[in-house]
């Protein structure tokens, strides 16, 4: 079965009109949770990343495992006020309002190349917010990950036209 | 190092008198991380265990990882209207008040046997509700494992008393 095969999809959820692409169901299966980090594992064998940065909640899911195989650190970023340690904080914008992201000012050694992991990359907005983070303390963002790309809402082109690298296990239509 | 030593202690988190374990300095070392989810998985090995349940968020970072190594399926519990499909809700105690811990209804085939992973078990309120909620949906509860057991306030003690097995990778005195 294709990776993507796994992923359930909850029309109108959390809006109407939304297409919901639901991961639990891929990591349900002990063959789709593998296929899927494996994909991932395999890319970036061998690739100068010193640790992931993975995206509170569902990017942990897919960061853990990863960062397990790379044998490398893993950085949580995580909403306003879960990280018990001194943090540095930046906004990103929701569809409706904004919210914030944190990580904590000690995760990162300066120079030390960080890989950006996430579930799902839609606009792109929270992982633009993310890199900000580790540029702040002096991390290099060696690309950023995501298990399902959603090409319709335009956030792999954009982060590829910051210069980013961008790498996607499986995409859907619809946004 | 010993995997307790890559856990750093904040004084006064989140309230004062209390000494919180945060696990993000064990993650964020490569070897702190890779002995961590070792000791869980050669403990786990060859057990009767057909999927993870893992409570949000911090347990994700325990479960995921472990779920992979021991080639199983895995759940997330999730807080109030994190789930996208059909949930059941099971209510548990805070310090201040009451939360509520939700698990899609088809996460669970009758008869599976689920190990329940969390980083941290403190009064193992939080554990008991997980286990209500695999019960409901026919699960059997192979057991419990924490990354950090805090003795002193007896959830270990609690869930042995009620039949369940309980694995911890580490202890720390104190609350």
């Amino acid at each position: 079965m294709s990776i993507a095969s796994y992923i359930r999809t909850i029309p109108d959820y959390p809006h109407p009109g939304i297409l919901f692409r639901d991961i639990t169901t891929l990591f349900l299966n002990p063959h789709g949770l593998r296929q899927a980090i494996d994909a991932l594992a395999a890319h970036y064998a061998g690739a100068p990343v010193d640790k992931i940065a993975a995206i509170e909640a569902r990017g942990f899911l897919v960061g853990a495992p990863l960062a397990y195989l790379l044998n490398v650190g893993f950085i949580p970023l995580r909403k306003k006020g879960k990280l018990p340690a001194d943090t540095i904080e930046e906004e990103y914008q929701l569809e409706y309002g904004k919210s914030l992201i944190e990580m904590h000012k000690d995760a990162i050694t300066p120079g030390e190349r960080i890989l950006l992991v996430d579930d799902l990359l839609a606009t792109g907005g929270t992982a633009e917010a993310a890199m900000r983070l580790i540029a702040r303390c002096g991390g290099l963002v060696h690309g950023a990950a995501f298990l399902v790309d959603l090409p319709e809402l335009g956030g792999a082109a954009a982060l590829r036209k910051a210069g980013h690298d961008v790498f996607t296990v499986c995409e859907f239509e619809g946004k």
